[in-house]
């Protein structure tokens, strides 16, 4: 795995990956970009620097201990019994490949087979193996429809759920879902769009002494993986250990009410549908002053937070400019002061 | 559940809901609007506030036991052989998710295995779990085609049927229909359209304050539903008891022949297709005032409803202004008086 | 049922409706006009003053005991054997619904099941049931193919013939085909709107005391449908008698040599295509002659016919008006005197 | 049966098919023409004038004992065991539905079932019913690709093929085809109108006294078909018996090389595709002698054939009038003799 | 069979089905034009004068003994066991009709049967037929599009593969490909137009006597084909002596540097896609001297070649002409000398 | 097979294929041109002189005995059980034939089978057999989506993964993609064209006596093949121990930084998506050192690479020339010196 930290160049990608780890009640970043900007490399990447997290052992959906209410059926029969053992391992990033079929998405039920082999009739997929960890759905634009409808189902309740020939099955499913899309490939359905949090822009690298570090540390790692991952290993740990703490520190974090009258205010002048924003850039900002190791948010973090937030989110309006860029975002923000 | 007295602003959503809560024979509400602002969460947030009603108790139907005329077959057999037990409990909101399966909606009949396995044939679905409650339909614009006809059938029958290879079986489906969609999306089928009673518009909130109201009410509900659930215990209380007022008013709010003549003057202005929106609007005016508290109907009454009842009931006019307001309503209403 | 003496205006809907009863051989009615303009229930509603008719008792063709040589299998086979026993029952009214499968339309024909199991191989659908009654399809517009198909072929041989693997079975299929839509829904495909006789157009009404006299009844009929079917019960039974009247009357009613030429001079005026017009005029304005109690055809008769048999047959003339009115035929029909 | 003797006006679709019925080798008739306008009538009425043939009893293709070499395998065991019996009866007129089954059409082949059950792999279907018969095709612009292209195969080769799993069954399918359309419904498949010989285009008629009378027959077949149909006997004996002597004469009218000149003429100056056209003509030429009951052919009988030969056949010419008429045909002859 | 002799004109069309004939690896010829122009009766018709060839006794691939390295896996075994025999025969014409199934095109391969029953897994199609000989498609251009993929298989490699569940199957699949089509419904697909070498344009015949012949010759066929057949023989005769003869001579032709450096000017200037074009001429030349008894190429073989080589490989030139003449290819040719 | 060495012309088409053998991770050719250049011949041929690798013997996947970590199950049994043996033999190229179906592409895995008859459950497919070798797709542009999914899998892997109900199955599937297509027949799709590394236009060569080359040598190998081949068993050699040389010093060029700032200039300039060009460019530059038998890259090394790496990597510019040349290459690279 090319470890995250020799990405070269990128900052705003990976921040937004990091927020997302930090704290994965964002909802998710879908990140935009030309062919070769090493958006797969980065989000495969994340894996390596992930933090642990508890999970019943043995439990296919990754159960939490901590939260004996919304266990499984498993683990709630195995804690009846006295028979829940706690296991400690890294976040996983789960690929949830474009052609994947929709049992294996959601998982797959077969009663009958149930019913005659005494098998098990819930087969669980990709959905299940997600719980609790992050969803990396290359190509996300091209998706079918009915995984997208899977996604947006468990994106709303934290739960997927299988019917088939009248019997339902349920298990939570609540990750990170991070997507990457080449947007001349088509545009993502609206519902999917909307559901994601932070949205960022990678384009191509034009300096030409970051082109050759990224050729050069290319050729390395391909000559020599396992070396070359060892070159990076304490960069690699202090970016684990950075999000640690910020994990410790965002519970200590406060929002102001003059915190929120600016972000109101950027999203009316900013125009955008509905009230998601509001809450999603108050939660990056509120992230982001963690990450930065601080317990108040500045109007730098939400100028951040917005900048990832709103791409998204404006409404359109036909012959007007529809880019918008952090001076406007500060120009608004200063307005307050 | 985020309670649907902390909904901040939206008072025609939450009217046309409570509405139709008073009086089911009115016949469904459609909430058009951008995506978040609310939609979901009012309408399933609407289930704490519902008021009991009785059913047959083990009946998957909820048939009514005050009406032995309209019972299911089981509950028919349960009442011969004098088993028939009666069980209170809130009316429900059920769910009907844009995908499910045609099996899901309308129930599967499976004759081939009721003789083979000696089960039930007839496996109830979203349609008869949803009788004599409300059933929910996010994105009703995106409903398969499937669907729209079986709900089409309901509407018009008060009655589901299923044919599986000549075999066919019925059950009472009376329901109060509630929508909600993203205009942005595609519009609804017509049929559809002019089968659900009244239509409200929502829109974002521009007021700074509202805003920041609504991002401190979620983070609180996020960091401790309960605590933001008993908060609003007493607001929910006093809606609960005034719907119930209402209820029992509701039968003696008399429709006056000026009214009517009001509401037919109405219809005639604004040039609607048919009869149907007279009798809406009549139906509508007379349960606003019992949720009034008032016996007689008054033209505020009837402009409430007509509002509701006809922007979606005017014939299209090309090169006209096709909006109405308020304002031309009373204009049209005091013309009579 | 909402009685069809108190339906509100709608008098030419009522009138074609009637006189198929009278004379089935006409040939059906095409309703058309907006939503809610009583179409559904004006049709539902005749099914409770149809006059009696003589079936076999048990057949489920309806077969006719007075015509022999046209008796189904089962009804030749009672014949046979002197068991074939009469039974008086009203006309029946059955309803087409849209989505209908072809098996449940046509009836379904499982020649395996039938060696397998020693069962009927045929099961019959709709147009079993429909035969010697009325067939009511709303939104015949929407229709499928396959149904469009069968009904064609029912209608030019008065037979439902089904093949399934090489095995055909055909039971006769006469009836009173009534279809309702609106044309904003799409049209009709051009071979069934020819074999459909009658057309007329419904709007809604724009009288004031009408419209509230429709909201009164349509309260009153919710509140209690018994007391308001009481109500109209003698008006009922009148409509009942006339047409019976009619009936008697019909074989007397003698169309004179004049008769035709007017009824051929209107048909080369306004262009229609073939010769199906004249012959379904003549009919119609016979039967109408009936249902005014006269033996004789006056050009009264001939008008109302010409005005609900031509507007679906007059060929389409580019940047001409199409439209034409009771006053155009009578222009023509009195140069003839 | 309508007598075709009833039949008011439309002489020269009457004549078509008769023409073809005298000599089956011209190759068929396609009628053109608006609803209404008796195409399926004279259709299915010219049954009851057709002459007698002599067939194999208890064939299903009908095969003809006087030809030997082509039998069809059955028939050839009933020859060589000296058990082949022969049966005169009427030609027939079959209809093939336009939504008729592969299978119905070209017959079904079930191999396994032969095996399995010791049946007759070979089910014949509508084409083997029309072996030496009329095959009739109302909305023959409306068949399903598939059987245009049974059609096409049987009319290149006069045999029927079918083909399952790698084993194929060919039977003779020497039939008149015989299609009716209206040509608003949409137009022929090309390879298909080329392979039809005659076409004939019918109208409405537009003479008082002729629609007058097309009602009153009309009405007093429907009232006592029987009666009808005896007052008509003696006009369908005349043109039975004219057709049987042109039968007889056929074989001697003899076509000169000046009429071959003048038809290739036309040809030329009608600028048609091929040489098909030339080929009909001269059969369409002589057979209309021969009805005409006599033993050469003149200018008019070649001009009657070109008026049914030529309108589908004649290069297309953009911006030029594509109508022809029996007047240019004329002059072209004339400029000949 | 049309004697192939008896065609009047066309003679285009029959020299590229004899050079063909002479040399199957010419490779085949496509025959463009209007329906009624005799594509189909000459192709029929060539077969009458094919050549002998010599088979494998019982092979349904028509192996070559001569050729031991190829011979399919039957061959291979009888002639390991000695009992291999040759037999003589005509090279054949096979159909392939448009509407085959790829099983018959391709041959079946059925692995479960052949387990199941002990019965040959593999069932030779129509290209299995067609080794050797000539495949004759008749509107080639509207093959279905695994027909058209299984024909370049053929073409690209001499042999047909058959692939079902992981097994495959390969047996030669040499044939001279001969295609018509009327182009006035459809073109062919360019990859196939690319395979086939040669390609031809026949018009009708605008000439009367030569259209009286025609008329005159198809009755005189029609009448008695035997008698017909006898009158040609001479003629067939004398055609099948000169295509042996020239198969004869060809191994002699001899192609000089001045002719290739001819025909790669033709095809510089003419503007052809790569260089099949200078093959396909070099070939064609070559084989018409041989048919002409001459063995030298002269230019006027160069021009005939070209003529049929070149109308398909032309670049297309927007706004320039497209057609070419054997005028332009003498200029070009002369240019050279 | 026609040798490689004797094409003419079509130098970069057949470097780029050769410098993919020397270093397979330069990641594939796409050949781009008209038809009947020479494309197929080329790939087919460089077979011949494909280098040896070892291989485990009976291995269906090509496994590399020298890298015991990416055995494949069996392998690695056999591994374990010291039973593994080595094989020496020339790398191979596989064909992809466009109408592939997925079983046979990516292999078939049918668990129930495996079950009930105890067989291998996984039937290797194409992908398995290509892989360690050259993989040569045809009409690359025309393949179905699900082979360009497994391709695209495969490409960025190294991987074929197949998941039948629930269960996957993987193997090593590393190859060098060779694909060629006409461009006139639609174009590849952006995901699959930005995974292969180099791209070569081919055009026909204008050379008359060039031209009569190809068609003398094409006649000379049709003649007598194996004569044909021993005539250039020379050259073929010469190539073979060419390439066998290049891949032992490739290892030991270097890659300057110099090398890599012009790499990076070349790319900023002519703006590419991403940054595999630099890294495409820089291997392809490295590799055709060794080709030259250097261990210093040349400007004209990358120059060459450039060529064909660059043209469908560059951003379209609308209205600008997309075109590129040698020339503008060096131009760029000169104003670096």
């Amino acid at each position: 795995m090319y470890p995250i930290s020799a990405v070269v160049g990128q900052e705003k990608m990976l921040r937004a990956l990091i927020l997302n780890t930090i704290n994965p009640s964002i909802g998710g970043v879908l990140i935009r970009g030309q062919k070769g900007t090493a958006k797969s490399t980065a989000v495969r990447g994340i894996a390596e620097i992930l933090p642990e997290i508890e999970i019943v052992e043995g439990c296919k959906f990754n159960c939490d201990p901590a939260d004996p209410e919304n266990l499984c059926w498993e683990c709630m029969g195995k804690r009846s019994k006295g028979t829940l053992r706690i296991l400690k391992r890294q976040m996983k990033v789960v690929d949830l490949p474009v052609g994947a079929t929709e049992d294996r998405v959601v998982g797959s039920l077969d009663i009958e087979k149930a019913v005659r082999q005494g098998v098990q009739a819930f087969d669980p997929g990709i959905l299940a193996q997600a719980n609790r960890g992050i969803l990396y759905v290359d190509e996300i634009n091209l998706l079918d429809d009915f995984v997208v409808d899977a996604l947006l189902d468990a994106a709303a309740m934290g739960v997927n759920t299988v019917e088939r020939e009248g019997v339902s099955v349920s298990h939570p499913a609540n990750f990170i879902i991070v997507g990457s899309m080449n947007p001349e490939e088509g545009e993502l359905r609206p519902q999917l769009l909307d559901r994601i949090a932070l949205q960022v822009e990678v384009t191509g690298i034009y300096d030409v002494e970051q082109r050759i570090e990224i050729v050069e540390r290319r050729n390395r790692f391909n000559e020599d993986p396992k070396m070359f991952m060892r070159e990076f290993e304490s960069e690699q740990e202090k970016l684990r250990s950075k999000i640690l703490k910020a994990m410790q520190l965002l519970p200590k974090v406060t929002t102001t009410r003059d915190n929120l009258r600016t972000i109101a205010e950027i999203c009316i002048v900013f125009n955008v549908d509905g009230h998601r924003a509001d809450i999603m850039i108050e939660r990056t900002a509120r992230t982001n002053a963690a990450y930065e190791g601080r317990e108040r948010i500045t109007n730098d973090d939400i100028i951040e937070a917005a900048e990832m937030v709103l791409p998204h989110r404006m409404r359109k309006r036909p012959f007007e400019e529809e880019e918008f860029s952090a001076d406007q975002l500060r120009a608004v923000v200063e307005g307050n002061l």
